[in-house]
């Protein structure tokens, strides 16, 4: 269980196509709302192109209150973006905010039961 | 139930991380491996920079004789790559070899259950 001041920034690469974007924060509003959200706030940021930058979506979630910060790499692979970008951002932020946590969860990609799902999404559609 | 002639064809953009682009290669052979899988066979291949291309994957499913080809877009957003870039080297490929039928699956960003999988993620890291 995640502790009340938490919150969950979930990171997205950006797209210079505008609907992409709109359906990783439309994505974050659907995080938000499931029954097992237990975190205080959940918003998006984007390492390039789009809007919040990473720096200006963890400024945001402390300006809400969050006193730790948990982020989820919206990424399928775990190339530089990753591996060095994302936790260049984060190295950033709490050099100037050193009184709140940030910690990066695994990628998507991570995800164990990605084949099961990825056949379970064909064969609905069949 | 797909036919017994049915290529699954997992498309991932394709990383300068050889690391990144043998877990899409390794993706593939656990989507094999599922009991759900009724597909004949299941090949990677990769929009950009790895290898095999498109083309490549395409031609190999035939190679290997498929009569159909399904393709999986291993892809979050639709962006450009999903919207125009696949089709296109589909468009090609059936142009060439019109005896091969190629349809292409929901990218994975469709899922719907995205909030519930992300989640549950988080919480068993917890």
């Amino acid at each position: 269980m995640q502790e009340k001041k938490t919150a969950l920034l979930l990171i997205a690469h950006g797209s210079r196509r505008t609907q992409s974007n709109e359906e990783v924060k439309q994505l974050a509003d659907k995080i938000a709302a499931q029954d097992s959200f237990n975190y205080s706030l959940v918003e998006a940021a984007f390492l390039e192109i789009a809007e919040p930058s990473i720096p200006d979506g963890l400024k945001l979630c402390m300006e809400k209150g969050a006193k730790n910060i948990v982020i989820f790499p919206y990424f399928l692979s775990a190339g530089r973006h990753v591996t060095e970008d994302i936790p260049a951002e984060v190295a950033k932020f709490t050099k100037d905010f050193p009184q709140i946590e940030v910690s990066i969860g695994n990628y998507l990609g991570c995800l164990e039961d990605m084949p099961q799902i990825i056949l379970k999404m064909l064969n609905s559609a069949d």
